[in-house]
């Protein structure tokens, strides 16, 4: 069978299923625009994958910030076939709004991408060095022409050996932009060999570090960083959690960070990626993009000796609310329902960033309380049994 | 709007339309099982996300077992929102076919659960230690007794300060596992505390370490680890990839090794990520798990002068082909795809873990190709006009 | 100027004076044995390098084992050029000692050195897998062959492209033992490459991994790994410490556990370098290893309210108290302090690490007690106007 | 024994022999000043540490920079115990020499320090992160007013949790300079505290971070940065170094880059820590630092297909020319064979940093020749002989 004779998903899955004798009804069974996503998504497009799709919520999100102020109730939209998950940041959920809501803020980092050059020696590294630091403004037109919605803001540069390495990074507006910000490294890495004489030996020299854990995506920051905060009286952490301030902040301190200081882990948290995954899946985010929002720290104090301050800070967020996955079928309509569907000058993309904060600060609320009472297992075993 | 008093998907989903003004028509279509997907994968189901799903292929692979040896072509089931991706994959696919086919391994490693035990001083830590060290067998029988699936198969220790770390490594056959470890675990932690008095402080101490990029999941190893490998000739690299070996091999360095090495990176290579998301997506795997697939080593040589000889090394690959989302509608087809779906005494997940391997080496040699030759930037300008 | 041409110190001392133009005369003044010293530990010698030298303590030490039990006081040399540092561990030691004394322990763990063979395919590399994995009896056999103090105690592999790394671990008694690990390695390396016919590409291979920052260590452990603890009661804290258990463990918290994760650090503690530094350079261990020793973790606890625990874990402490520069004069004195000089079944060793421990216990209790008090400042300042 | 009763060396010395029963004839003769020693460098003093020191040489380096342009040749001071190490430097010094010399270089980063301010939540850790975006020119004032050697010249700032995390970076000119940057960051954290009535938790928060192996520092760089590049024809290769480019390239390859790799390495390199811990040790550097010089990445290339190209990137060198050790009797002699004993305006220090870059060229083209040709094993086999 050769896939690319048939021109329709209906024509391919077909012939796939004569090819491999098995029925594909129901990846065949699909909603979402065909043309749309044969042509900008998914190359050799059977149908369409489902995934189940809960909600947790209400959460309460509060901001500091005047320019656009808020305290809102979100219902975060999770696709997920890992049972217990929805329950679980449901619980996390409550347990923040019963307690007045979390407090959640951003910085917009921006999408990289990092060209690697090939210089002759460390004379040629040091002249593009000094080319590169003093032509940022050159370089920035230059990327400026090819999108009206990517802007060059600042660029890291790498001398080792005979490379020189280089991490454009941008601000892509409300769009997770890897598109576009190859587009403008693609012509600026042209006009640099055009200037300079060296050559661009690889558009992309994992300097970026795009879809790889790396520390310097932890402590360089990309795409854009969000924290969340919320106090959990202790009436709630009774009431809501079955535990207690002290028990959590052990189970943290023992878990979050002494267990992940000596697993070498870039996660200092509980589940960032559970969560952050089942978002990034209903709302059309990049998935390879997973393993860089599992980075990052949750902090936890006892306050008062009985409540509990949990603190979440994610240093990498790659997500968008226009193009990639965002704008198929099912995807915006997740968005719509957190209020952040399409662009809106990097808003949107921004407010989702802190919206994915508070939910994952409701996952680790609520993974470290039942951790704290030894429920876990429980959990599972409910759903070992097939069902609630 | 309380989302529990809502029993079914179409309930919830026409209450959260009325709370938020959002028509919600697209993820309140589908055809997967709502009883079973709602009872084990997700709680407060409104619907489903559909994911485009392509696929690339055919896919040779050969393997050197005796046991089940074989040499069969495979179509990979790709479900992924970003254009190029199944493009990508399926020009590494014919490449490696037109080569004679990938060669792929797997050794069996094992899904981790790892409790933290709260020790009085040095002196508990080092009984607890030699416990440990010395009834391996009865903690054997006691995990044994909660599923017929699992059997532990080792335990790494560490203790630091107040703290016993420990990581069991179980078999679980062809599930990922974690929902039985999990339990299995509690009942040893449960068994270690009466047999020793220690108190089980978490019984997830990210020890584990699940869901984080992590060192010691790298060196240690965890779940399946698969390895692939092909010879490019030079013509299939002049025909197929539009390349020459020492330009793949330049870029190759250059980007996967020293750009990785600067970045502080656990992924030293180009884009396991993304390959490993999209399959993982299209079968039903724990997409908290894309980090630790990303993680791994590509290799390339020149051999002969003219030829590439490329292999991937992932040590983490936390898959399974029954169990998790496996069994739901689409996610099922797609294994049945490659001939994976179900139990098949640890076989068929061993075989799907090697089948990713092969499809990430796709991925490798693929895009590794497009960066030597300079065209990833006119892929992305393709799709950026919105079509082929 | 041919240094080589010169047959003593002295001569080449001279040579160099009139090369330089530089007077070498206190480089040129020592007591150690040239003859010794020119020949075993340092070609083209011209003479001496003079650190000064100071003692802390003493520092009370005990440990849980009953086959060498003991209670002792010990005064620590520590040869450095930093000022402060003696001064903040005899304080560390004084707060240590009248606490009651810490208790040490450690693991016995081995010497490393890694060899990386190189395969034809994945195929081969298995094939040397197996062959490592059930031939560790013939292997031993040949590393003793080189030394009655080398015992093979296990090794490690794994395998990545066309490359098969190793990692064997030894016994090598008292000594650090690179040296007889080299030489039994080698002899393992050419006793594989006969009865495999792979090549071994090169007799290190960085899975060692010798004297580099590297999870491995840190997660394997390397040399010995060793513990301290000791809970110091409120009014040590009051009198000697000038501080209290909540500050400091706020301080430690912030400091070694937070600061370093967001650091990347393999480091969670405050100066494990600074004191294993100056003890290796006392007592003649290579400084090539003060960055494996500067990896680990510290932790606290309050105890009641009021007192503090604190607690070191130093996973790979590569020392020795026969070989190397342990038999130069004023080195073998300095051990000679600690009762550990010389070889005593691996037990001196073992002892010598434990000491270690306990030293740099008192470095972080005195270091995160200044800091918490915010007197580290003063203490530079003091020494900035050239004295107390 | 009280140690602090005692006003001498000498005193201390003969308490301490009575007190051990060990006789410390050698470790009580020295020539170093004892005054300036037991006031400045090192409390308690009982004598003197004393090291074989040999030399390596002549290397010829040579800069790039017109402002200090030189072409000179050096004889690299190296004070150590580990026998091989001193002949290993000087076979690479001589393969460079009869090369034609190394080119060198370097940036001046500089010395770090970092405190670490309690916040009460995120909107307070936004506004110090905004204050000190803001007051860069305050700090600087302040910065300056505690020494005409230290500027401050820029921070780094990062919130996690309740905790707001400050990494100043000062120029130090020819001192390493933790004592004048502690004290800077103590007058500083002073006036941030008055200013912003936040509280300064600690004033080294570890992200610094000092003397513990960390990303943040391999990535952000500290201290100098050097570097070293050196081409070596086919006949020194044969010739000095008895070995080919290919052996060497295919050693380096699967040792430096995926053999550090594997093992979660931050050095990709055989052995900057052996040179880079005896010219520190000679030189009187603090010793604390080598495992930051252990970083690095060492690479290599062949050229025509027959000459070996190679270069070190060091980017973490906290070294000096004043200060610390640098001014005792041995250490300010070797720093003065050197050429670069005492102040001078920051170029000693940076031309120290290149020279450490260029000895640490020679044992990384020693060591990799010794292995790609098998004869490391044969050196320490004579050493263990007894000599040569």
């Amino acid at each position: 069978m050769n896939i690319r004779d048939h021109k329709t998903a209906l024509d391919r899955k077909v012939a796939l299923e004569k090819e491999t004798g098995v029925l594909l009804s129901n990846i065949g069974s699909f909603s979402l625009d065909e043309d749309a996503a044969s042509s900008r998504n998914c190359e050799n497009m059977i149908g369409a994958a489902q995934v189940p799709l809960g909600v947790a919520g209400p959460l309460r999100l509060k901001t500091k910030d005047v320019r656009h102020k808020r305290e809102e109730k979100y219902y975060i939209p999770l696709a997920t076939t890992e049972g217990a998950l929805v329950a679980s940041v449901n619980r996390g959920c409550k347990a923040i709004t019963e307690s007045g809501g979390a407090m959640v803020d951003s910085h917009r980092v921006g999408a990289t991408r990092g060209p690697v050059f090939k210089v002759k020696n460390l004379a040629e590294s040091d002249l593009l060095y000094k080319y590169l630091k003093t032509h940022l403004g050159d370089l920035q037109k230059i990327a400026s022409q090819t999108s009206r919605h990517v802007t060059l803001e600042k660029l890291l540069t790498r001398g080792v050996g005979r490379y020189r390495f280089v991490r454009f990074v941008f601000d892509t507006q409300d769009a997770m932009g890897m598109n576009m910000v190859t587009i403008a490294s693609q012509a600026m890495a042209a006009y640099i060999e055009q200037k300079t004489g060296v050559t661009c030996l690889s558009l992309a020299g994992n300097f970026d570090i795009d879809k790889k854990p790396a520390w310097l995506n932890f402590i360089e920051n990309r795409g854009t960083k969000a924290w969340a905060e919320a106090t959990i009286p202790v009436n709630v952490l009774k009431n809501v959690l079955k535990t207690t301030a002290q028990r959590v902040f052990d189970v943290w301190l023992a878990k979050c960070m002494i267990g992940s200081a000596i697993s070498g882990s870039m996660g200092f948290n509980a589940q960032y990626a559970n969560v952050a995954a089942a978002i990034f899946l209903a709302t059309g985010q990049d998935l390879g993009h997973v393993g860089e929002a599992s980075m990052g720290i949750t902090t936890t104090e006892i306050i008062d000796g009985k409540d509990l301050y949990v603190n979440v800070c994610l240093p990498d967020l790659m997500v968008g609310t226009v193009g990639g996955g965002t704008g198929l079928a099912t995807q915006k309509e997740a968005l719509s329902i957190l209020g952040v569907s399409g662009g809106n000058d990097g808003k949107n993309a921004q407010k989702f960033a802190e919206i994915i904060a508070g939910a994952v600060l409701a996952g680790e609320i609520s993974l470290l309380a039942s951790l704290s009472e030894g429920t876990l297992a429980k959990a599972h075993k409910t759903l070992a049994r097939g069902g609630k």
